[in-house]
């Protein structure tokens, strides 16, 4: 996606090889700042600190750093053991075991030797499979908001919860995919962005993205979402996932179990926009089989962002003395659900398995 | 209530009678300001600003500067305009028109020069009504909460949206009253604070009381109520109000709907604490006839805390040029209430008729 006209990915290889660069989300939207990133160490790092962040992107960013590992050791212990670090590093979002499972299984049957080239070969294939997968949810997508636009007939109103756009993605994004899709094809909308606390992916990332994009958008708190909606202000949800089980139960970002309670209470429609490395066809109880992690509880008590000087920092927002708790993700249970965009099409939750046989 | 061992009201006259005090909640938790309100409208500014808030509160506000008011020109013209002001300066909790027009009925039969007199002596009922109001709903939630004590048969784990605490009342608060009396009868509880964006009082507020007066409790973000509920985690909810209909519809702070939501889809119980100014008995509607105070967005786009250093200090969390929208408070309908708790025992919401005959 082009930021101030130049194109960007969300991460990618240095020219010469060896490093992999990250756009460093922690920092945004405040300042545009690069990460190198030279050893799988800092790849684990990074994902664990979200400086990258967001399903498809975590997926991508383990498979440059089983790339990174191979630069360290290519004997199979050290690469087994890389790939746990990396498996392990975030527990919710399956994209990520997924990833490493995938390089496994290409680098396992080779001699060490060859696995360095190897792995840097289908680490890029990851990477750009990501994005032709989200070209296709957008091409779904936008076939849908059409339909919804047609329908109400005035600028469509879309709710969208934390960042699930190209920022958590490659490229293109999963359920800003549909929105930049539709946008430029000329079909005139607006998006509601919750604000996602308590990291503020949405203030700090989907705000920024749709802002750079041009597209009309205004950011609420995440308490606003279903007075929005008992009041005919929001037309479409879509979401992205962390994890969508064989049966449709939805896992994302931690609220988005509220918004989808209150869509299905004002008969809004309700997606989540999902690429097939997301669905984890191994388990059907989302609310039960879905590991959630439990972040820190300093994400809860400090607030990140600009003093009117301009300067960047933290303050704390909690009474000395009071202790917060940071459950990162929730489950929103299939019979919620409207449908899951995926790059094959749009489905039913409960029939994912027809468009994935 | 206690702070650091001295007994404070929110809102009380100085010992010369002439000035209002209050503590200034936009300071809170970081540090214990008293605010001396000379002029009514000095008044109204600190309800606008919300250095006082809280339905109950505002209406013993609206009564002092009404106090305030009567210093300034007591003749039926000026005491009208002062009423209407006061009354303008929030329009959705009841309480504050309440308050006014009580204050004018008692006023307007009154010659002028008694006038001052008069209505510091009403205000200051209305003040201590307001605190063995609340000592009453404290009574009837303890034997509501004793009872769902004894059937969970473990520390009771309750949640509460806002802060409908003793800072949103003159004494002892609304949601809070009923968990003060439990917590003081020795029965085991934590309480789950909703943050309460965007500004904060159930972190900055509810927190705090919560501290103060020793009972245990988490400040999580707004997102994460359903989640826990999903989880067995929380076996009450309880609230407080800005206005309630004649037929149980719950107007409070933004979020409040999406808990019932996520409460009613959990089984889990709803209450609304509600002293009966609080109660609007003319509309039955709350979704169309309650008028949805649309605040400034600098509330989203700013967040105020305690830097590192211990600087006091509001960051911007948004990009720059991306617009916030801020509907303070929704309508929880009376479908999502288990019951409502005022002065005069639990009722149904929909039959709250029967104990206000």
């Amino acid at each position: 996606m082009l930021i101030d006209g130049i194109n960007y990915r969300t991460i990618w290889f240095s020219e010469d090889g060896n490093t992999v660069e990250i756009i460093d989300q922690t920092r945004l939207p405040h300042t545009l700042v690069i990460l190198r990133l030279q050893t799988s160490a800092q790849m684990v790092r990074a994902i664990q600190e979200m400086n990258v962040r967001g399903a498809p992107l975590i997926g991508a960013a383990a498979a440059c750093g089983m790339v990174l590992a191979m630069q360290e050791a290519t004997d199979d212990a050290s690469m087994e053991l890389a790939a746990q670090v990396l498996c392990a590093s975030r527990p919710t979002a399956v994209n990520l075991r997924w990833a490493v499972e995938r390089m496994l299984a290409a680098l396992r049957p080779l001699s060490p030797e060859l696995r360095p080239a190897a792995a840097r070969s289908l680490a890029q294939v990851i990477c750009d499979e990501d994005v032709a997968l989200n070209r296709q949810i957008g091409r779904h997508g936008l076939a849908l908001l059409r339909s919804h636009y047609e329908k109400v007939g005035r600028p469509l109103n879309i709710l969208t919860h934390c960042n699930a756009g190209w920022l958590a993605t490659v490229d293109w994004g999963t359920a800003l995919a549909p929105i930049y899709a539709a946008f430029d094809a000329g079909i005139p909308l607006h998006v509601w962005v919750d604000e996602t606390r308590p990291r503020n992916q949405g203030a700090a990332l989907t705000a920024w993205e749709l802002g750079k994009h041009g597209v009309p958008h205004t950011v609420i708190a995440d308490n606003a979402g279903g007075h929005l909606m008992q009041h005919g202000q929001v037309d479409v949800v879509i979401v992205g996932a962390d994890r969508v089980t064989s049966s449709g139960d939805v896992c994302n970002k931690i609220g988005t179990y509220l918004k989808a309670l209150a869509a299905h209470d004002n008969h809004v429609p309700f997606y989540a926009a999902v690429p097939s490395p997301t669905i984890d066809w191994r388990i059907a109880d989302g609310l039960r089989e879905i590991p959630i992690e439990e972040r820190g509880a300093d994400e809860v008590a400090w607030v990140h962002g600009r003093t009117k000087d301009g300067e960047l920092l933290s303050v704390h927002v909690l009474p000395e003395g009071s202790p917060a708790a940071n459950p990162a993700f929730d489950v929103t249970p299939a019979r919620l659900v409207t449908g899951i965009i995926t790059e094959h099409g749009v489905s039913r939750p409960d029939q994912l398995r027809r468009i994935f046989p």
